[in-house]
């Protein structure tokens, strides 16, 4: 516990719905029914119908083909110097593109907008010998547990739009975002100017929801296309829908993100009590905290799992909870520190 | 019903794994329990350890990601020209290779061992002008519902041997092609010379359960990174090695593959009795017919699924059975014929 | 001799403007006087301003870039099975276009419209498994050294245009063509519907002068990136410029393809006398014959070059002539013929 | 004037040998005698045959020609944040490796042995999650003009060797740089530990020669197939081949070199003279200041030339000299600061 969101299981109300999506023979590769209503949840969860919707097997290939259908082969992508994009995803996105490069900005906790600009500052796209920057990609929460406010984002937008860059943000954990920031889903993406967001399930309690989604004129004819080309079409597609479906339906998402935002903050006073101090604010499901050996020792032995974290310094590492952690686990990470 | 193998749902002795799967924390990525069991049943059931075993998301990504492993970018891939790496994978191949060629041969119903050599017969590798041969790939039944026995897959890796190359199978209906045969898994497998497999049990009663597996000396450095980069390695993957070990323990495969094979060869027995007498020999779990229009009429206004087939001729059309086909479903066909 | 075209040197006029082009400090990278007036000169070459000029090293390389242009990297491209691009560019097409597919149509000696039709009928942009053609390219002359008319063209820009295709042309030998077909540059390219023409004239008796030529709307706003991502981007460009200059001023490119397809019609009669005919008419520089072991060797003890031609048969051969070829070499074969 | 050594032209006695060349009929693609004349004074050249060569067009194309050699889809390439394949390639590594990710490393002006160590030492190869290191690529003289000597070298290649990678150099500006060391070419490659050199004679007064050198075990059997799939293997070889000769024979390379960096030496002074000392020290044929806008003024409306080279500072500008340089010119310059 507390290593990686996805070491968790599966939400049983999500279990429950895979389950009763075996009924019958159903049209593969998204031409059922269930694939129809997870859509139609998703347009009425974005409050727009000016959007497209791809499922795919992993968070990485959302990210890859979001970036695919925004950046052309010799394009560049603007990303933080700690973005999965970047550190996480093997050369992914180099593969989904067809060869654009990624560029790493930035080296405090979050990426700022400032950052980006001047990356952009020296621009000349008459100058054919750089990389061609083509997309900002920011993720919310960030690598580092931080929250991207809506503002924030508009800041990011403004800055793609005065370049001609889109905006992609990863997702991952955008429920667990949706929570902390209390503003609804269409003001942290589209609204914000997001124009493209892998949107994330299978971290906050899904098996595997994944989805890539376009808004409005950043919809591509292409991608279609480079879903199936990235073997990312499912077959049995009406498997993932019933998890879109039971997340969307009377809130799943946001119980399971609460859950496990609050058992974040729990974790922060307790790691407070014993005098370590978070290392950025704890805005989501994670927690940063730096630790001697002997305190790492103590919390290892008593069997929860944590990794190191370089990004944020030396002795950081990273606490993970989910819409799974109870009480009893949490105790037994303050009995750990405390013995 | 008779679409597809994909539109059958999942057998309910594998969604009874998947749901025992959830049953606490694990490690994430393939470091679990679960997937080391799964690993131990597909080494028994090819009867070697000298294999690597990838698990990912879709038969495509089985293939694609098979190619990449043993083609480089600047190699070729030899298939049939109905192959499914060739007609329905978009471009896969090339995506995952980084470019490699494929190149179709053949218009008979399956590969013939001749023609890939003819093929080959003129290739001088110090000519470099020309994309370099690598891979032999052959798909096992292949997509004519055709079976590729022990001694013609050693004459396809004979040929392979003698000019450099690896040997490749689709397996996507290996389960079929199994009971058909009744040989063993090794035999169908590396005893007879094949290098990569696609291994794949979703179109047999599984969610999504598809492996590549590497066997001797055609293991590679490069497949894990590969995986990832290719955005197919699963985060949550216990739920795709219950499926395997759901589907090998027991021998689920079998009787699912056995009830697919006898339903195609009871509606093959149909369509006889109805003056229509398959195209090619039903080897497996898929009938090709040819019809006429109102024939077509008569069997879709039944409401039963089938596709028209082109390769096969302007008025063929496929019909596919499953691990769920039973005899009302027949009924059904049987009588619409008829009326 | 009669080997390849490439194989002749350069002309003297040719090597007269390479060494007057080095008097000076010039810009790199195009930004030369010399290259705005080669291009000045093809554009009234063409007779239109509406193209977009890029010089790059090889022939290859003009059609790789074309495609590259043209075509994304989940498209295809339809082309004879003779194809240079398919047959005698590695996996060039794959490289620069990022993974897209090459499909070859035909086997007769000339690619016909029907079979290009023939190939899209069926296509359906909804089923995305399969590659999605989006371009057609010819050679002209094409790989057995035949003529498209600007009629022909113009059928297969139509096919195009219907399903919404882009034509390219390979215009290794476009020289030769337009001496063999008597009309203009521009009724061979983009009055006939040539979109992007790979216009090269190192075969002519240049050292190095290739183009991709982008007409009208076909132009891209990719391709400057794609030529310095593609490696193509020539630093002291004006060597390149000055051979087009030299090629078009006072018509010498029509010169050096006069007499190399008056020296091929040449070679066809002294064939003819001898008993053999051509294969295939022969319509430029080039002229494919049948000949028995004992002929071939007379003619390789002859100590004069020339390969055998899969293409058009087990016995076929090519011989090529050039700008350079000149009536000794011609009483050389002769004389060979007659021993 | 000063603006990049690629403006200048070409060396008299480079372009005599070219036409030279143009004497008779010569295979093409590298099989002629002259091509085999230049390999030979290659191998002299760096005292050892256990080499392989490969001319092509563009340096840009011998570098990633190079790393694709050298680099699989799944690795990474380290290199200094300035290099010249991360900022003036556009997406050439990834284009030519089939996605390869490359890694920027250090600011100063000089990468340093210890910021390459330094990104190595928390690599673990089994966390799939991370692009692979596999190439380190530094640049002689590199971008910043700075000469790494054979001590440096060997350091980055013991890290190489220690964690597995191979040694690239960008020898764009090789002779620059072998004359001010001093030592021989074999000392300042493959000695030191370089395992590919990508060998430029362009700067230094060809028109077009560059060359892919792999020593020893890093020589691959991918590499031709890599030349041609990138097109960049020349039809008529001989003329490169030619100017290789004419290089290497009577050392003229040295000469140009000399010249260059004499030059250098003497602009140096000047500016210094005029109270503007190099921003770096002077090791080649580049010089690097910094200009108030005055003093940039004055010295453009000389018609001189030069570049704003905001690697080293808002305010620090280019200066290059080359094989052509003379007192003349230098003079101008000077007259124009004392202006």
């Amino acid at each position: 516990m507390f290593g990686s969101d996805n070491q968790y299981g599966v939400h049983p109300k999500i279990m429950d719905a895979i389950v009763a999506a075996n009924n019958d023979i159903a049209p593969s590769y998204g031409s059922d029914s269930l694939t129809q209503k997870a859509n139609e949840l998703i347009q009425n969860f974005f409050e727009t119908k000016e959007m497209d919707i791809y499922f795919v097997s992993t968070g990485g290939a959302a990210n890859c083909l979001s970036l695919a259908s925004l950046c052309p082969n010799w394009g560049a992508i603007l990303c933080h110097n700690h973005a999965h994009i970047l550190l996480d995803e093997g050369n992914g996105p180099e593969m989904f593109t067809g060869g654009a490069r990624l560029i790493g900005i930035g080296i405090s906790p979050k990426l700022l907008p400032i950052e980006v600009e001047n990356a952009l500052l020296h621009h000349d796209e008459s100058f054919v010998h750089a990389p061609q920057p083509k997309v900002i990609s920011i993720t919310n929460l960030n690598e580092n547990g931080l929250l991207y406010s809506p503002n924030e984002i508009a800041q990011f937008s403004a800055i793609a739009k005065k370049y001609g860059l889109y905006l992609h943000c990863d997702g991952a954990r955008f429920a667990n975002a949706l929570v902390t920031s209390a503003v609804s889903p269409k003001e942290l993406s589209w609204q914000s100017g997001i124009d493209a967001l892998s949107f994330g399930l299978t971290k906050n309690g899904a098996m595997l929801a994944e989805a890539v989604i376009l808004f409005g004129d950043a919809r591509q004819k292409a991608t279609p296309y480079l879903r199936k080309t990235s073997q990312q079409l499912i077959s049995k597609h009406r498997f993932l829908a019933a998890q879109f479906i039971a997340m969307l339906e009377n809130d799943l998402w946001k119980d399971c993100a609460q859950n496990a935002n609050k058992a974040a903050q729990k974790i922060a006073q307790i790691f407070h009590k014993n005098g370590i101090s978070p290392i950025v604010p704890v805005q989501g499901n994670e927690i940063f905290v730096e630790l001697d050996e002997k305190q790492a020792s103590k919390i290892a032995n008593a069997n929860i799992g944590f990794y190191p974290w370089h990004a944020l310094g030396a002795k950081a590492h990273r606490f993970v909870t989910s819409w799974s952690s109870d009480d009893n686990q949490i105790q037994t990470l303050e009995k750990a520190l405390e013995d």
